[in-house]
């Protein structure tokens, strides 16, 4: 990796083949535009698209898995081709959730303008949505919005179509990687937005990821699949599920460089998507109501249930958050968290190490550097480790502080 | 019920057939005591002891189910006659939580010591401690305490053990009542402590009950279980749970009057019991970090198994208490916590109203008065009813807000 600024945090090495690119554009067949339609009163930009022009596309997408699932969630899961996207649109300023039956109609109103607008099948869409729940869509507005997004569409276009996905997120989430193949060099593109629910209003987690490579749905799938599991859904802002996450991985195999199954070539651009969406995951996490610190835990031992479980437990802990956000080196708190994931196993012989300096063995305190360890939870990143009974299995949580900001954004900003 | 000002909220009636008690007489055969032994660093009062007089005492006891129980609870658990419990120490400003053997021979130390002053076998204590977690007990400053307390003990005592185990609680939570029986009056008394995991170190419920009728072992353990279950387990301050949580209810049967099973007067003395546990358990959640208010979720319809965790996915999101601090009316969080507890259930067909204005109807938002609507989450104490597809069951929690005070107290007063 030459020099960059995107993979800054020490938990994501930035991978091998992989060079960061300054200007954002585009992979080769994708163009994208950002621009401003009132949905948002301020008049920010607030509706985006993306669009593959290649025909042979291939594509792959993960949503929220809630029971409220919002109106383009269930439109883009029932209505659109996942394995075949070549379009996507998103709106910020209203999640068009909880709007039933003409929710879903307008929905499908964003796919048919895009389509038009893109020159794509209508079921080769996908819709996103991102904003206040249970208000319906300005419908007008929007489809007036995409239709004038035409003209703008470009491969430099990246950039913009970021800034109208983004909400109340302190920093954007973007990065252009060429990725060195054996078969030639591919581009990956990433856009995402979130920053925890962070706003009474606001509250989705949007990650869109565009190659050239010449990719099978199926394998974008699978990549798509293994990747997003160590990244989105290992971190935690508020433990909070969105009606409205939504990921799209788009393959336009415009650079005619194929990346075959079980090669040298897979390995390496599944390096590269999965050191990306590590990154933005942590900066997800980082951006949350403007936290100070970012925690990782990791643990180890037991079987996999139960080391999820205490991975969950201790990153939404309130105790623990304020705890990282306060600097406080109060290691109580993690085996409070522990122990809550574990009913009716005590006498718990859990170790515990906080920066690699051990506070607790076999469920006891043990003596340790108390200035060492108050100064290893001062940085930006504190790493927490949790050694349970047993070989085999392994859990790893991001998540953000819980601060002042967190409250003041979600509580004193009231609609 | 005469007039008292102990059955503050409204969603506790005061119940017939009782009388609050103003001058906090314990019952009879009871003696309290509290005093400073120098656990707490400002010489308040942090310890306390309990003392029925009377041989025939019957008990029941809970405790926090936490994998990391601490030593006392261990040690009650395994060493104390729990049917048969005579006196009660507790000590506040440290928690001998994950402390090891050591943490096991200081509860025992405490037993022992608080048996020699209270006369009773050793089997017949029960421990308790709240504070800090992980540092060693001074257990010699304690037994001194305990044995100092002998000649304080008196029927009187109850307010001075009361404020021996109240940490950072910003009032009391004590109650005495009487309750009229066909048999004759007896009395009902209760002290409690505890205002969520309110700062690093104090982390603990709390809650002894004492009173003067005969009662058999199983139907105070069943009285108990069945009142527990209608009050402290539906509280969420934070979704925390404690190393170290304990309820000891004790009766004296020093009133000569005996509370037959399925009686009319086990139904009065169950409801006076249920009444005052509901409302300790409220006060619990009111005095949460200061919480500004208190907010109550009903869930109905739907399996017994989905309503508890739709219950328990509201009271416990950061989202909805922050919106109950900030009086924002924003339903939209309810509809993402409740699709959040069932994932995989969309598009869900789900009612919810908040102080009975309707918001949301199967799912999709409904007209409704949003003036009313904002002035009815200013209140004091807000009430929010979800009615799931399906018929049957019911889920209630009571829940603290979220405000800046959670976070100062958690994050700031570091160690």
């Amino acid at each position: 990796m030459s020099e960059g600024s995107f993979f800054r945090s020490r938990w994501v090495p930035a991978p091998d083949h992989v060079t960061e690119v300054a200007d954002g554009t585009l992979p080769r067949g994708f163009r994208a535009a950002g621009g401003a339609c009132g949905v948002k009163a301020d008049g920010a930009r607030d509706i985006g698209l993306i669009v593959s022009d290649a025909a042979q596309t291939t594509s792959a997408a993960r949503f929220s898995r809630s029971g409220a699932q919002s109106a383009p969630v269930l439109h883009t899961r029932h209505e659109t081709k996942l394995w075949q996207i070549r379009a996507v649109v998103v709106n910020s300023g209203n999640a068009n959730a909880a709007t039933g039956q003409r929710g879903l109609e307008d929905a499908a109103t964003m796919a048919a303008t895009a389509a038009a607008v893109a020159g794509v099948d209508v079921h080769q869409v996908a819709v996103a949505s991102t904003g206040v729940i249970g208000v319906p869509l300005p419908i007008e507005r929007i489809s007036h919005g995409i239709t004038a997004l035409g003209p703008d569409l470009r491969a430099a276009g990246a950039t913009d179509f970021a800034e109208a996905i983004r909400t109340t997120d302190a920093f954007p989430k973007q990065v252009t990687l060429d990725v060195a193949l054996e078969a030639g060099t591919v581009r990956l593109c990433v856009q995402a937005k979130g920053a925890g629910m962070i706003s009474p209003n606001f509250a989705t987690l949007l990650v869109f990821v565009q190659t050239d490579a010449v990719l099978e749905a199926d394998e974008a799938d699978l990549l798509l699949s293994v990747c997003t599991k160590r990244s989105f859904d290992r971190i935690s802002v508020d433990g909070q599920l969105s009606t409205s996450d939504t990921i799209v991985l788009q393959a336009s195999g415009a650079s005619g460089v194929r990346i075959e199954p079980r090669t040298a070539d897979e390995r390496v651009f599944g390096e590269a998507l999965d050191a990306a969406l590590r990154q933005v995951a942590l900066l997800v996490a980082r951006d949350g109501e403007g936290a100070r610190r970012v925690g990782r835990i990791l643990v180890r031992g037991g079987d996999q249930h139960l080391a999820d479980r205490v991975a969950h437990a201790v990153a939404d802990s309130p105790l623990v958050k304020t705890a990282l956000y306060g600097a406080d080196p109060n290691w109580g708190r993690i085996i409070q968290a522990v122990g809550a994931a574990l009913p009716g196993a005590a006498p718990l012989k859990v170790d515990i190490s906080i920066e690699d300096i051990v506070v607790c063995v076999n469920g006891a305190y043990v003596e340790h550097d108390g200035g060492a360890l108050a100064e290893a939870v001062r940085r930006e990143e504190v790493e927490y480790e949790v050694v349970l009974p047993g070989e085999g299995a392994e859990a790893e949580r991001y998540f953000s502080d819980l601060g002042h900001e967190y409250v003041t954004i979600n509580a004193e900003y009231t609609t």
